[in-house]
């Protein structure tokens, strides 16, 4: 396998998901890391020649650049010899997916509340939208609480992109206590913590 | 197999997505639609029940609620008996899910543009924000010009998706000229707009 690029930020969320999975199937050695930055309005033209969607992660790997996560995910899943982090088939795959999509939903909602109160100007910030969105953000919180049998057993996607969101607000949103309602959830996240791959790729200071 | 529920709404460009997978796969017949109308800042409750992060499409299918529109695709195409919209595996797999997620980051983009200009109160726009979005847009726009030799052939997820990505411009951007720079693009959707599937779908009058 020829040698892979990955383009992503040391506080990027989504990156973090690939970065985690690459430690996991030992994939890191076989991937040049390229540390990009940049928001809605201030774009990289370096991540644009690879994803013209102007995000990050992208992967670029022989003569294709792959995006969005989830995609870059199940490519390097389906390139290592070991346990699979994507279940093939049956319900073990649909409640990974899904679980993946909440978590990667709680980003979405989180990061347009983040670049609403922090990359917006003042004057035109509107609170319903945050609202909104924070709704959106304690709304999968709760439904990962209520559903927090499933988290157990062996890492998937799906815990993976968790493990992701709940540390992006850790990280962003440090005042939010999503901890106090959800104490199943906050045990799980306190003990995945502890993985080397987790550990690895946590988000520098704020 | 269960009757299933699909929440969506007649304008939702990722729900049309899904419905036209069901066409194409006859899963149609086996589908109840609800129609549920939301935006950000005006959530749908029936829909907060079966997505946690309140946005359409959801699936409601045997104990389990499905989301997002990638996820619910997938599904669907493991439960019919025909040809697959998912390629199962190798380059055909990661070009149609790519293809996919780059219609996918151009519709988010879209949206966000189109709450930005229609939803949110004229004096808390922010210029700089549209544009960001809408140059994502247009990078889209232009990579399926240079990659429009990857639309012929059969119907995927991947082309499903850009039909809906294009139609949702027509809907809601009609000013925009996304034909004037993109010949080839144009007539690929102008030839795949005649599809009944993609017919029966088409957005209400805007």
């Amino acid at each position: 396998m020829a040698k892979m690029k990955l383009y992503y930020s040391p506080s990027s969320p989504y990156a973090r998901k690939v970065r985690i999975l690459a430690i996991e199937t030992k994939l890191d050695k076989k991937i040049e890391m390229v540390n990009a930055a940049l928001t809605p309005v201030a774009p990289n033209a370096d991540v644009d020649k690879h994803n013209p969607i102007g995000k990050i992660p992208a992967l670029s790997v022989k003569g294709m650049d792959l995006f969005d996560s989830p995609v870059i995910c199940e490519y390097l899943d389906t390139h290592h010899k070991g346990r699979k982090f994507f279940p093939r088939k049956g319900r073990e795959r649909w409640v990974a997916l899904r679980q993946q999509a909440m978590a990667d939903g709680l980003l979405d909602a989180a990061l347009l509340a983040r670049y609403e109160g922090a990359l917006r100007p003042e004057d035109k910030r509107w609170s319903d939208w945050s609202k909104g969105q924070m709704k959106k953000v304690d709304g999968v919180l709760d439904a990962l609480e209520a559903e927090s049998k499933a988290l157990k057993g062996k890492l998937s996607i799906g815990t993976i992109s968790i493990v992701c969101a709940l540390g992006y607000l850790d990280f962003r949103f440090a005042t939010l206590d999503w901890r106090g309602k959800r104490p199943k959830l906050a045990k799980w996240f306190s003990t995945i913590s502890k993985m080397p791959s987790v550990k690895a790729t946590v988000p520098p200071p704020a």
